[in-house]
């Protein structure tokens, strides 16, 4: 599962919309569903939302939504360059993760990323900052699902 | 090298670059280098392009353009749909390689496919098509800077 209640900019949401129905993810969770009329989510999603589950969950929720996640056997991971962040290259994914995103620019607070029970970050070398969240769910989301597959096949 | 001269949308361009410069990849080239002026691009490329290497090359002399990087040791790999194509995860990039993207919708025309030493695709589960290509390029630029930060460490 993706978890984007903090992710605020539609065109962003509507992106990883489409990414998350591409790789058959279970569902994707948002602030607020209504935000899927938007012309902007719209556009780039190019009708993924009318494949995509979709649950609602409230930023000030999440804090109980994570522990009924973890209750069903979920890990929270949280995508983030916190400083006890492991890289995604090396990171192992359980089956049933829940990946947190950031807001745009201000990234997970701290008192969420405290409940989560990893955190991972994108290896990085440029001179600007970070990646798009999209982009870097997107990294995240791939590396899962390359991960899924190489278990299948053993 | 991620040669986008295919790409249309300035805003795909601008995350394109965002992202090019995040792993600092050699160069992004472009159909035309006047396309980051445009806001579209500014918008997403938060800057990065001031400090990512950007080379033009127009799709007419696309051809003439794979020929020198061959010439200059790089394989020419296309990600593409097509039959032929290899899937990324098990994908074996050479170090040199130049990863050439298809037009929104329409993808790398026939006669430059062709023209590709490889080619490769994102195995994908969905009911939509297909990925973004700046999606989709993100993803294989990342699985080509995880192959070569194992390779050196082995």
């Amino acid at each position: 599962m993706v978890c984007a209640s903090l992710v605020q900019n539609p065109a962003n949401l509507g992106s990883l919309c489409r990414t998350v129905e591409a790789f058959r993810l279970e569902s994707l969770v948002l602030a607020d569903e209504a935000i899927v009329q938007h012309n902007a989510f719209r556009n780039v999603a190019v009708s993924a939302h009318l494949w995509q589950p979709i649950v609602s969950c409230a930023i000030e929720s999440l804090p109980q939504w994570f522990v009924k996640q973890q209750q069903r056997g979920y890990e929270i991971i949280g995508l983030s360059v916190s400083s006890k962040a492991e890289p995604l290259p090396q990171f192992a994914f359980p089956k049933r993760s829940v990946l947190v995103l950031g807001q745009e620019l201000t990234g997970i607070p701290v008192d969420l990323l405290q409940k989560c029970d990893r955190t991972l970050y994108i290896p990085q070398f440029g001179m600007v900052e970070s990646l798009n969240v999209q982009t870097a769910a997107a990294i995240a989301i791939y590396e899962y699902v390359r991960q899924q597959m190489h278990k299948d096949k053993i």
